[in-house]
């Protein structure tokens, strides 16, 4: 049976979606484990029961999108789900094996007054999502906060508003299936930007909000909401190559970084390289990395140390500033560690920074200097992500401090209660 | 040796101080407990020290205070520290012999690649605190932010000015002592409120916001901070007694959560009585808190139960959103759990809410069901605070979800890093 497609319109009644919510959240969180994992597959089997219809709803926001002029290459990437419905419904399905952080109970204690104290981990309660392109993120989204207990409020992309759409409808029949509120997943059916800052004020039914997208929506977010927010994702990533490292070993670790998949948020976007090695090491990370297409803007040292070579530019003022999402590193030759820490605290969005070193000392050094939500040593930075890092899913990357830090999985969506249990007992 | 007090000033470079504080919080970062435990402990020397300093100072405000025409017992209550600056003395020294959470590593995986993963704790880096009379806080809060690492940036009241100066001349004095940088406590020297709308945008610098203050000051934070900021403080509370509680001991029990500390945000401000034993119970609450000045805001079904009794009036509308920070008392009749968790829903400000009852599959629902950050079984909501609860200290209650809930200690002041160290290790 399938569900019927929820049709786009331009008033919505935002308030009333989050008291919607909010009931919602108050069923979720009282669910076993059990009903939640059977929602999850009640889910898993409705989009594979709706994929001829998210497809065509899909390939109307593709059409759109090139009609616009938008790059074909880019609509492949970020809208197409006709290539990715497999892998959804297979994430999803695993969903459903994590261990659910929902209700476990830590920090036990019992005072002198005789009363217990015990700490309980609970949902979150309503979760809003805001997101651009990438279709496959309403599922993502909605699933993780259905397995911890939580309510959603999605806003997704607005080349993407017909997927999701059609993509929410099977999330809808799913939970219904599983005789659960629908208005546990509920979806701003308006591209009105409008609805968005309303969304960021509603801290009365919102408790976190998840921005998934460039820099300037999580600015927006950041500047506008009343609401916390995990800012995120944004990633200029560094490598520090200090005067001590395997420099053989070290070609591997950058190639890797910088090029398996460099418009994500933890490949590498600046080398920094050790005075004393750097005439050496330098062209030979340009003889390494140049036949994969990457380019290099270097800052005045390292230019003057690669002369001549094709790829290589002059580094501008705002370069070490850039996350490339691309196929171009930044070069710099530091002086040693102090100066490497410096530049990394300068530039760096605080998301995956490394050194490579023999030195176990500098290594500790580096480890603790540098505030970022993954620091490295002799390691790519690709690896901050949930499904590397063994989390088994992941929300986001929070780069902020507070709450979660790092790849966001299951027990970043809950929070705790302290639970206090007496026998009629007064405070002396 | 006594350092010099800092003058008020009318022109504050924030993004300057804010720099400051970043460059301090790095070097905090690479202490050793050890060396915190010393700073700690020579602060409490220069508060000593500084003693007669601060009372001449505290003396001018309070002088201030009653000049403007203040309330007496409030001054003594809010501003006065001659009484409390030997209580001060042993809780800054009490600080150096608590745990210290910066530098605890867990989560410790190594992954099929060969990596190993670790999460190791870390001071957040500079927090930023915003509050209301009440001098010792500038105490309480640089020392615990002192002791995890963290630089701190300090706007205290304005009628305490000259007391938080004095104070921290005395902080400044036994960072000195220790050979730590005084920019690691920083104070908003000026009375002018645009500065405290400036120091909310300083997300460049302040990682965290710790609001102290009345729910004006927690909506302001919240309406116009771009740095996450700890909501807290504000107690509704509630206890709801069910048919099947014992209702002798449940006097004493009301009686020390309504009366103990009425003006504290854990004190009892409504009480919900279950129908089938409210005729009964209702009177009894009256007689048993009545001698000690508590008067009582009944809605219709109570109030119709206490017809006569002369300190017993009517409830309006707004009473049940009231935190009473006083001797008042609302009295509800619910039909039984499932309204007295309607009710707290509706209108508590998720600090701590209980239940009072015999049946354990009654109290387990209010527990799971009632979302707030302490909930009780058979117990005084008074025992929501950091010393009673075994913590050892208390920066403030945060009444929100994310990152701490409840009373925060030292822990609640830290994040954490992944740390990831391979051998020259690509990702698969």
């Amino acid at each position: 049976m399938l569900a019927a497609p929820v049709t786009p319109t331009t008033e919505i009644d935002l308030p009333a979606m989050g008291a919607r919510a909010r009931a919602a959240g108050y069923a979720l969180a009282a669910l076993t484990t059990a009903q939640k994992n059977a929602a999850v597959l009640a889910i898993a089997a409705a989009l594979e029961a709706h994929t001829p219809h998210i497809l065509a709803a899909n390939a109307r926001d593709m059409a759109a999108a090139i009609a616009a002029g938008t790059d074909p290459l880019w609509v492949r990437d970020r809208i197409d789900l006709a290539q990715r419905m497999a892998g959804i419904l297979h994430d999803v399905r695993s969903v459903a094996t994590l261990a659910d952080p929902v209700g476990h109970e830590f920090a036990h204690q019992t005072l002198p007054t005789g009363i217990h104290v015990k700490k309980r981990r609970v949902p979150l309660g309503v979760l809003g999502a805001i997101y651009e392109s990438r279709p496959n993120v309403t599922v993502d989204i909605a699933v993780l906060a259905l397995k911890t207990g939580n309510a959603v409020i999605l806003r997704g992309g607005s080349d993407t508003l017909h997927s999701n759409l059609a993509l929410l409808a099977a999330l809808h029949a799913g939970l219904a299936q599983a005789g659960l509120p629908t208005d546990a997943i509920q979806y701003i059916a308006s591209t009105d930007r409008r609805y968005v800052l309303q969304m960021l004020k509603l801290h009365q039914f919102i408790d976190m909000i998840i921005p998934r997208g460039g820099s300037s929506l999580h600015t927006f977010c950041r500047e506008n909401s009343t609401i916390p927010v995990i800012i995120g994702g944004i990633g200029i990533c560094h490598l520090y190559v200090d005067e001590h490292a395997r420099l053989d070993d070290c070609l591997p670790v950058i190639h890797n970084a910088k090029t398996q998949r460099p418009a994500v948020c933890n490949a590498l976007d600046t080398l920094l390289v050790h005075e004393a090695i750097a005439a050496e090491f330098l062209p030979r990370v340009v003889a390494h990395l140049g036949p994969a297409g990457v380019v290099f803007k270097a800052e005045a040292r390292a230019l003057a140390l690669l002369s001549g070579a094709a790829a290589v530019s002059a580094a501008g003022p705002e370069d070490f500033d850039t996350e490339w999402m691309g196929l171009t590193l930044g070069l710099k030759v530091v002086s040693g560690l102090d100066e490497a820490i410096d530049h990394i605290r300068r530039h760096s969005t605080q998301h995956s920074d490394g050194i490579l070193t023999e030195d176990p000392a500098r290594a500790e050094t580096f480890l603790n200097a540098v505030d970022s939500a993954a620091v490295y040593w002799n390691a790519s930075t690709r690896f901050t992500d949930g499904s590397a890092l063994g989390l088994g899913a992941e929300v986001a990357i929070s780069t902020q401090k507070m709450h979660a830090r790092g790849p966001m999985a299951l027990e970043e969506l809950t929070s705790a209660k302290w639970i206090i249990v007496g026998d009629y007992t007064p405070r002396p």
